[in-house]
């Protein structure tokens, strides 16, 4: 029986990390295998620059995407460039080409991804993704298969160490958002528009294909309520720590009443809960199962070895499938047929908040906001505030007790107009159940 | 197609939890896999205490376990009555008769599972034991599959959940081992006779089988290093607090020249590693690979449902198999060929340590027992005395710093003969790369 074979169409970051482990790593992975996994081809528009590691072998080099998907000698396509456009043609000819497909791309697989399984179930072929979310965690692995036995009814996941990183600088230094974000620019962790990373829609996408697999249903990114990391800053980790909590930006799905309850942004978590121990940049997954109960999933997000993990193990288990004669066993989503999910309004969903206001002191504050909460029918469960001298930009916070948050919202709108404060209230809902 | 069918042997804790599954999430699990997973006989020895869930459907019930494994409509048999005699009967018989096994069992597979997995290889037919160690934890799904493309250098465990609950109550109240220990017995968290967890045989099992998985190389529990956590007081906690690190019992195995350093014993950790937040009786594994660099795993060590979910999630993957014709794909152990292990001395592995001394207090202490250390080649790092008045009875701790275990184990041998020593020394490694 011949060799497993692999052809890579991207020489970027990940196909980098992928052919440097494939390469360094072939006795181990024969080990395992119990058979050779090798590359015949490699595609890349610029091919001139790129060098391979040594110890590869022969293959064919390319800048011709179709010489891959179209090479018979090729088992496996692994597709590494990205995008929405030409990363879908390869992986619709791919599979047209009755080639098994690995793939990191997160937006195309959050597009298209389930017709694409249909396609290759459709062909006899399969479709991996483990690498298009949290590249070194192997949540994809851990929800369709290491817990399948369970029914998730909650999950909540820190994705995007970018984000992560700079929320923890601050929660250790007391170090100002945009001073910390400056500094995360100029070393080169945060992009020149950080806004993917800090407004949320990295983690939006994300949490949208960790929905589908843990839930069988397809999430589209826009339906899910998302709000950033801007506004986060000392002040806020400070009142966090008196409640013995801190904040991260949390991607949050979780089962309600004939639907999902979606959203990304941050929230003040218990400092004792295991998320809380989660900083730099580092990605992690915590999973409530009806059965299991907790469990809790951590590693690199990104990086070209720690998501060439991932790659490589994609395709260890489908070239197992293509050696032993059967491929197309389980559906890239964990379910066999996912379906589209019910996005829940979160006006529905109950929580104690965080509300951190900034005012112009003056008598009767206090009084005023409580009672505009009390017309809306929530209760003030604490009122909190760090010594101060500055009179004219003072910060607290009121915590309130568990409130549907329409409600909540209703009573920010008007807290909002009153005139003493110095800017937009903050505010957060506090997940304790951790 | 007929539905993939399961008869299980063992009705006890984890054959109730699952059950209750199966019965619980028929729906949920049929939406994954695309088809029913169906109980069609259990077995336990006494069957009349018994009572079964309802919506399983019609089942044999037998307290012959002949009956399950002759089934020739039962595909795969799941053995969950633990020990090592009749329980590798039923294995081996299931086998022999071409069914697909699951078990939970880790004793039986630490000693036998090799060559149950080459019966198994030979007639054709799937082995799986996702529910053998860290019951909660899909940790066999990560090692086998999920991370299956990184090469493991280090995996530390906290593998016994009832050390670990014991440990963290010293930790948060400053009790003593003997009265945690009591109070642990009587609310049913620790066995009347307490050894195999709090001496570390449970956690060192554990290990063998998690090392097996790791490295590709069987390891024999009695051929690891196990010290257990009956001399862990409160005054280490306050030490250990002054180095800012805590204690947990520690599975570690780690690759060296040739081999694989391997050990159970309390350690030193750093108070802002992950691991330092495993709290209570959870189990965790951390995993520092080659590529991926470090991931981390966490969840419930025991328990009915969590560890019926591993054995859910194995049925599932292994009826997979058998609908689309193909069982017998990958190793339990992850490797198609494991090896034996070389276990290294880990006299050669070098650590900085803790010692821990308690002393009748007179002048001259400190300097001797520097001297002695330093004619062994050790340099002190530190020496922490915190606040005491009992000068019969004082405590104090030396750090040294990294020293092969050879030399540390001399020089504590020569220390322990010191008259003034109240009891003998207390010694940890502090693990700080983590």
């Amino acid at each position: 029986m011949r060799d497993v074979t692999v052809g890579i169409v991207g020489l970027g970051n990940i196909g980098g990390g992928t052919l440097e482990i494939l390469a360094k790593s072939a006795e181990e992975i024969s080990r395992k295998l119990g058979f050779r996994l090798m590359v015949r081809a490699v595609c890349d528009r610029i091919l001139e620059s790129k060098t391979l590691p040594d110890g590869l072998g022969e293959l064919r080099r390319t800048t011709d995407w179709r010489e891959v998907t179209a090479d018979p000698e090729v088992d496996i396509v692994v597709e590494l460039i990205g995008g929405t456009s030409v990363a879908r043609e390869v992986i619709e000819g791919a599979i047209a080409g009755g080639k098994s497909v690995v793939t990191a791309n997160k937006e195309l697989m959050g597009l298209a991804g389930v017709g694409l399984w249909r396609s290759a179930q459709a062909r006899g072929v399969s479709l991996a993704m483990e690498a298009s979310v949290c590249g070194g965690i192997p949540i994809h692995a851990v929800l369709r298969e290491g817990i399948a036995g369970d029914s998730v009814d909650t999950l909540f996941g820190i994705l995007n160490g970018t984000s992560n990183y700079i929320l923890t600088e601050i929660e250790a230094h007391g170090t100002d958002f945009a001073v910390v974000l400056g500094e995360a620019q100029r070393l080169g962790y945060a992009e020149a528009d950080p806004s993917a990373d800090i407004d949320g829609y990295d983690a939006r996408s994300k949490l949208a294909l960790l929905a589908s697999l843990a839930f069988g249903v397809t999430v589209t990114p826009p339906s899910i309520h998302t709000d950033g990391i801007r506004r986060i800053g000392p002040v806020d980790f400070a009142y966090a720590r008196q409640m013995d909590c801190t904040i991260r930006l949390l991607g949050s799905a979780r089962r309600g009443d004939g639907g999902l309850f979606l959203s990304v942004r941050p929230a003040l978590i218990p400092l004792s809960t295991i998320l809380a121990g989660v900083r730099g940049s580092y990605n992690a997954v915590w999973v409530k199962g009806r059965f299991g109960q907790d469990t809790f999933y951590y590693g690199r997000g990104a990086g070209p070895l720690p998501t060439g993990v991932a790659v490589v193990s994609d395709l260890m288990r489908l070239a197992r499938e293509i050696r032993y004669g059967n491929p197309n066993r389980v559906s890239p989503f964990g379910y066999s047929e996912p379906g589209v999910a019910e996005v829940l309004p979160l006006e529905r969903q109950q929580r104690p908040w965080y509300l951190r206001f900034c005012v112009k002191d003056r008598p009767g504050i206090i009084a005023e906001m409580a009672g505009i909460l009390a017309r809306h029918g929530i209760s003030v469960d604490a009122v909190l505030q760090l010594p101060s001298s500055d009179k004219q930009n003072l910060p607290f916070v009121i915590t309130v007790e568990s409130t549907p948050e329409a409600q909540v919202r209703k009573a920010l709108a008007e807290l909002s107009a009153l005139t003493y404060l110095v800017e937009p209230p903050v505010s957060m809902p506090i997940e304790g159940g951790l």
